[in-house]
This record gives C-alpha cells, sequence and structure tokens, in this order.
C-alpha cells in the first residue's frame, strides 16, 4: 500500500550493460541457484542467494564497486516494508545461509546462520531442554537475521526482553565487503565500543548480518496463563504493577484487548467460543513462565484471588490446560480476523502509560468523525506498546493518509514512538521525525554514511536517499 | 601504576596563553565554583563543573574551537584509570547536575542527572518501593553518569542485566556541543538507529552523558542467601544451570570464591568468622530475589536440599537473618583485604564457563614458576566474569609487566575478554587488540573520528591518539 511513496525514488542505477556484466559475475561467484532472476513485475526481478559469508563478501564488494542497491531479505513478512525492492534493487537472500552451527550447553548460547529460520532454530533449542525466547507471530517465516535486523519484540519481552538483549554475538558484512566477526558468547565483555548494537535495528541499511550467538535460557517448567477482565485503565495499570510485584520475574505476558477487539474476535460465528462475557473494559490474558508447575498455579491463583478483592479483576477463566491455554492465545493471536472488516491500516506504536488512556481516547475520537470507521486497540501493555487497527468498514471512505496522519500525529503529540517493534522502513519513514530528533536524526544519517557511503544497502529504508548528507 | 604508559603521549595542547584565555572565558560561563584549578602535582590542574546542560554544551563548544582536551570525571573510582587527567587535560565533573529530576511511578522510571551518586539513586527508588537493580562495590563514589559510561556491571546482573540493560533513555553532549536529548522511556523503540547505545560503554570518548532514563523495577519482597561449599568445577556449572532452571526468573547471584579467597579472608585473625569450614575447592554465595517471603524460602531450601542429594553441593549455610546475610556478603566483598597481602594487580576478564577452569589452571601453572607469588581468583561465575588477584607476597619480585603478559596472553589463548565491567580507560588499551578483531578496532576508530574529530574527549583512552585514522 505504501509503494507510491517510492515511485519518485528509484535510486540512481548502473546502466542495463554493466547491470548484466555484474549479473554474470556474480552468476559465476555463486553458482547453480545462486542468482534468481524474475522478469515479471509483481516479483523482484534479482536475487542473490549466496551461500557463505565469503560470498556475501564477494557479492558486496562487487556490488559497491558497480554502485549497485541490495536489499537483505528474511522472511518478506515485516510490517515496514524494509524489504520492499524497488526496480533495479537487487535482493540478498540468505535463505541457504540457515545452518544451525552450534548449540553450546555449557554456556548456553547457540551459534546460528542469518538465514535460519526463527522457529527452527526455538526447536532446536527446545530438543536441549534450552529457550529461545523469542516469539512471535512471524515465528514460522521471519529468518534470525531478520529478527535481529529489525529489534524484534513480540510475546514475551516484558520477561526476556527485545532481540537486543538475546544476542550476545554477531557477524555483519559491511558494504565494501569488510567482514566484521564479532561472536562473542560473553555475558559481560566491556571491550571497547559494542559495535553489534549498531547493527541491531537497523533494518540492514547498515551491513548485512551473516552469523548470530544467542543467549539460551533453561526452559521453563510451569506456565500459568488467565484471561481476565478488568473496569478500568485505572485498574489494568495497577494489576500490572501487581502482577509485576507478585511473581517476581516470571511475568511473561500482559496482552491487553480493548472491547471491540475481543467482542469482534469472539463474535457469534466467530471460531472463538467466548471464555469471558462480553461487556468488560478490558481483556487482559496474562501468563507466568516459571519453575515449580504445582506451586507456581498455587501462587497464581493466590494473585489472581487478591487482584479481585481489591477489585482490580471482575472476572477470571484460567487455563486448566494445554488446550485450553492455547484456546486463550488464539483469541489473542486473532488479528488477520480484522481484515475481513474492511481495508484496514495494522499500526504498531509506543506511549508511555501514563498517557495511554488518553492516546487511545484521542484516537477514538478521531475516528468518530469518519463514517464506517474501524477502531480496534490491543498490545502489549507491559512494554508500553500497542497495537492499532484503524480503518474502514466501507472501501470508498478508506483514507490511508487521513488514517496515518490522525495516528502518528496524536503518537507525537503524546511523545510516543511511531514504531514500537516493526521498525521503520519505507512505511514510516516520512514519521521518524515525529518521534527522533533533528540532533538524533543526524546522528543516525551520520553513521550511515560513515558505514555505506555509496548508499547500496536498502537504500531509502529509514532515510530516504537525498536526505544523506554525503555519498 | 599506569601512569607510565601516558607520560609519553601528551596531547597536543593549546600554548599556554590560549589556555588563560580559554579559562578566563570558562570562569565567566561557569561563574562562581565553575573552575577549580589546583596547582599541584598530584591532582589534576583544572576541574570544570557545570551546572546545566547548557553549559556542558557551552564548555564542549568552547573547547572544541580551541582544540581543549577533557576528561569527564565521574566518582573516580574506575579500575582502568578511564577518568586520569593528562597534564594539560581539563577534568569535567558533573558533580553540580546531581539531581534526580523524576521519580515516575506509573512509567516506573527515573530521571536523573548524570553527577547523582548510584547510591543515592537507588535510596531514592527504595522511597518509592522501587529497585534500581545497579550494585557494586564503588556504589558511594559511582555517579550514574559513569555507571552509563562504563557499562557498569556488579553484583546483579544474572538477574537484572548490565547497566545497558537498565538505561531506557539518555542526553549526551557530543564534542562539538551538539546536545542530542533522547530521554526515552518505552521499553520498545525502534525507531531508527538506537544511538544511545554508541555511548554507554564509550567511557566518555563519544559525548559527555548529561542525562539518564532509567527503569525501575518492583521492588523485590523476599530474598534468600546460602553459602555453599561445591568439590569440583563441574559440579559448579551444574549448580549455576539447576539453580537457574529451579528459580525460575530469580537468581541474582551465583558469586565463587577459588579457596584462597575464602581462607584468607576467612583466617584466624581476620574479620570474619568462616561459615563453613576451610579445604572445599570452591565456596558459592548464592541469592534470589523473589516475592513470596514464606514460599521462596521454602523453595530455596528444597532446591538446595537437591542439590546435596545430587551430589553438586557437599556443605552450606543458610542465611537466617539480615545480620547473618550481611556476614556473607562481607566475606565476598572484603577484596581489600588482599591488598595487604603485598603489591597486587586487581584484574577483570570475561571466559566462557566451558575454558573458565582450564583457564584457572593456566594462570596457577604460570604463578607456579614466580616466588611468593599471589593468585586469588572470585567472580561473578553465571556472568562468566572472573576476577583475580596477582601479585607478591614481596614487593622486590613484583613484575607488572609480567603479571599482565601472563594474564592477557591467557586470556587471549581462551578467546575471553581483557574487560568483563570495568573498561578499558588506558590500563587495558594495549590488551584490547587481544580480544577485539582488526575490522571491530576499525570501526570503533571510525566512530571516534566521526564523532570527536578533534580528539578532544577523553583522549587516549580506549585508543592512542596516535592510532585514530583522522584527525
Amino acid at each position: 500500500m505504501e509503494n507510491s511513496e517510492t515511485a519518485a525514488e528509484t535510486s540512481a542505477q548502473p546502466s542495463t550493460d554493466h547491470s548484466t556484466a555484474l549479473l554474470q559475475q556474480l552468476g559465476q561467484l555463486l553458482g547453480e541457484g545462486g542468482v534468481r532472476t524474475q522478469p515479471d513485475a509483481v516479483m523482484p526481478d534479482v536475487i542473490l542467494r549466496p551461500r557463505t559469508t565469503a560470498e556475501v563478501s564477494a557479492v558486496l564488494r562487487l556490488c559497491s564497486a558497480a554502485g549497485q542497491a541490495l536489499v537483505p531479505l528474511g522472511g518478506r513478512t515485516g510490517l515496514a516494508n524494509g524489504h520492499f525492492q524497488t526496480q533495479g534493487e537487487f535482493g540478498l537472500s540468505l535463505e541457504r545461509m540457515n545452518a544451525i552451527e552450534e548449540i553450546d550447553t555449557e554456556n548456553r548460547t547457540m551459534t546460528v546462520q542469518a538465514g535460519c529460520i526463527l522457529q527452527v532454530a526455538v526447536e532446536a533449542a527446545e530438543e536441549h531442554d534450552l529457550l529461545l525466547p523469542m516469539d512471535f507471530g512471524a515465528r514460522g517465516s521471519a529468518t534470525v537475521g531478520s529478527v535481529v535486523a529489525t529489534n524484534a519484540g513480540g510475546n514475551r519481552v516484558i520477561r526476556y526482553g527485545m532481540a537486543r538483549e538475546v544476542v550476545l554475538g554477531l557477524e555483519v558484512v559491511l558494504a565494501d565487503g569488510t567482514v566484521v566477526t564479532s561472536l562473542n558468547k560473553m555475558l559481560k565483555n566491556n571491550t571497547g565500543y559494542d559495535i553489534k548494537q549498531w547493527f541491531i535495528g537497523a533494518e540492514g541499511t547498515l551491513g548485512v548480518v551473516t552469523r548470530v550467538v544467542l543467549r539460551l535460557r533453561p526452559s521453563p517448567r510451569s506456565q500459568c496463563t488467565a484471561l481476565l477482565a478488568v473496569d478500568s485503565f485505572g485498574a489494568l495499570t495497577s494489576l500490572l504493577r501487581m502482577l509485576d510485584a507478585r511473581t517476581a520475574g516470571t511475568l511473561s505476558g500482559f496482552e491487553v484487548m480493548w472491547p471491540e477487539f475481543y467482542s469482534y474476535v469472539t463474535r457469534e460465528g466467530s471460531l472463538h467460543r467466548p471464555p469471558l462475557p462480553h461487556g468488560s473494559a478490558f481483556y487482559v490474558l496474562v501468563e507466568t513462565l516459571g519453575s515449580e508447575p504445582e506451586s507456581d498455579a498455587e501462587r497464581f491463583e493466590t494473585v489472581l484471588g487478591e487482584a479481585m478483592e481489591e477489585g482490580l479483576v471482575s472476572d477470571a477463566v484460567l487455563a486448566r490446560s494445554q488446550s485450553e491455554r492455547n484456546a486463550l492465545w488464539e483469541i489473542r493471536d486473532d488479528v488477520l480476523e480484522f481484515f475481513k472488516l474492511g481495508p484496514i491500516i495494522p499500526f504498531d506504536i509506543s506511549v508511555t502509560l501514563d498517557r495511554m488512556e488518553q492516546f487511545v481516547d484521542d484516537i477514538r475520537v478521531g475516528m468518530d468523525t469518519l463514517k464506517d470507521g474501524v477502531c480496534v486497540v490491543f498490545g502489549h501493555l507491559g512494554d508500553s506498546n500497542l497495537h492499532l487497527i484503524l480503518g474502514s468498514k466501507k472501501p470508498e471512505e478508506f483514507d490511508y493518509q487521513a488514517l496515518c496522519t490522525l495516528l502518528y500525529e496524536t503518537v507525537e503529540r503524546h511523545h510516543g514512538s511511531v514504531s514500537a517493534e516493526h521498525g521503520i522502513g519505507l512505511s514510516k519513514r516520512e514519521q521518524l521525525g515525529r518521534s527522533r530528533s533533528a540532533p538524533e536524526l543526524q546522528l543516525m544519517r551520520q553513521l550511515k554514511t560513515m558505514l555505506d557511503p555509496k548508499n547500496i544497502l536498502n537504500p531509502n529504508k529509514i532515510f530516504a536517499a537525498d536526505t544523506l548528507t554525503a555519498g
């Protein structure tokens, strides 16, 4: 839907003759299956598929010399169009670099090539009774490299942090082909600047991540899950604080659904039976991951009982089995259902808890002025992260720009973040200045220009090419 | 002891006339008490003491124009000489910027000026029943700014992470005086590059941190502490894994003392009674911070009982009161005692757990060749972080260079880190290449040159001035 944003800014590309010569060189370098060309308008026309870090390095050297733009590709399910290929840009897929190189049970680390699918890595850790805690909807398509490149968040950030907190080391290939191998396995390592931080969340604009060392945790032995009804936003934040304090270190989920979300997903004729009746102000899916199944369950119920006595929770249902737990999560995860309502936009933002209620009210007021508007709110409240689905039940009333303006102006007014966990990519590029000041943006551009002076790595993502100072 | 390292490299300083004019300007700018000059050889001769971020910015603008080097000063208790002032360098102390600007109980953040003493900030959080989890020996002298600048670690990293994990936002003044205000309070904020990461752990070489937003946690309601005797390194790592898995999310300390540490600190005539008899291979201080005092204590004892049954623990003593707990920690914290043994060097390194036993053996073998050597080992095993005290009982036998060579060559051979939590400063600068590759160092130097082209910010720390590529 954002393709229009890029229509006017096809990067300066080498001429066709040069491209042909470059493609021949790349073909020789990468061997059979190494270069895929798909000469149709919908799919990108060239995808390079190196098998080793050395090949990635050689690809970047050649492309750098030729001024050829590259778009690093992961699962291509990101929601900010960070993986979008403009005409003439080559895709760089690491799908043939998908090995799990090592699971080190002694040091509790996993060393994995960037093309490995997240779910494959998670399951490999599970086989050693270890937890790779990154988890979100696209787990079956996202690659570890793209998880790192977007600093992905998800469902367990409140307990284990974002991707940044899970990455101990990485290997990255710079725009000029330089390989920087920084595969640290140690929790503490204060030897100069922590350069891996530069590349985490940089959306492939500063380098191509080729290998990653991830921190693994002991597998949880208990999981307690409940769906709660809550009557007010004040009760919601008190409940969050109470659970955080009373389930020390184990609270892993605090997923809030505003009533429109819950009542629509569990409406009559939907796939889900409502575990709690409609009509409450908020529904919260809470979960702990602990170590002692019996006593953890007892504690969980005790704390929830106290929360009810204190009036923080008005109704509750506890999952008594894995299938009941799955049923609760399926309600929370059934976001695709809202695409049935009409044309919609899924937004991903942060605002601090003290402003969140007013923020949502302001959005609602704005949406009220639209006829047949769709406004659905849910999110990871413990991380100050909301998702909003805004749209229209009538396609002819749908106004992409108006919805973006409403949403992002309100975020800016509440000093929020225009991207909590999805990144900037192309989709939010023009909004970045709402959350970052001119000096912050200037520093970012300086680093981009320093590391990729020819702007060949994912050009026009995060920053439009013409806003970079040097070339 | 490392002063010799800097004798040959006094940075190019402005002539005396220029310095006098600059000092006059700075004096006018900073007002009464703003410039301290102490014309003796021991203390640094000029210390600037701004009161606001605007004053820091003005100081940097003036010094940048004059090419005047500045050394940002915190508590000046760092162990890597990152705060060392060479002749002609001005100190920049933020001791007059020590306000706690806000404790936000709703969002659980603290906004604090960089000159605030860590312990003051910790106690201010406690007054709101919140925990600022950073804790280490120098808590009474270290400033929040220096904690951030060194990415400090300490005693609870296994549970709460390094300073990096506690910092949500910061404000930094660049070498040219540009103020970059990035006081984020949100847990998730993926809006472009996470520039705060560049300055955390940069030891004041990239900018002067002026304000910080810290993440606060609920205060723990239970604390379980025990001292355990363990017979082998294999049992030690198994115990760590077992406790990590069985005390889900609450394990906050796993502090190992090798026998020389324990037996010396608790020797006859020392301040400490030995809670467990001498003669074991290892002593471990373990601690959990939880939420339910009674049942946490029960769990803790159960798990330790099982560890004894499994043969992982040979003897144990549990703290039954706060004074007993204090007595156990005082043994672990009594590092100064070793200075009585003779001239010693306190080292701070990381090695992965699978190599740690061999690493210590290799150091011991090296020390055996020295007459009257001192070799004491302890550390935060859960963070792969060891501290080693190497020295000599006879001053005339003490060989600083030989001890450094033994230690750092052994670290390099085991792919360890020459600095776990103390930083590089001056003391470890020549060792940095043992833990970082040429491409990593090249990236670091590029960032330094980009942000501080005149090399006025803490020059010669981390990198010698003459190794920076541009000027």
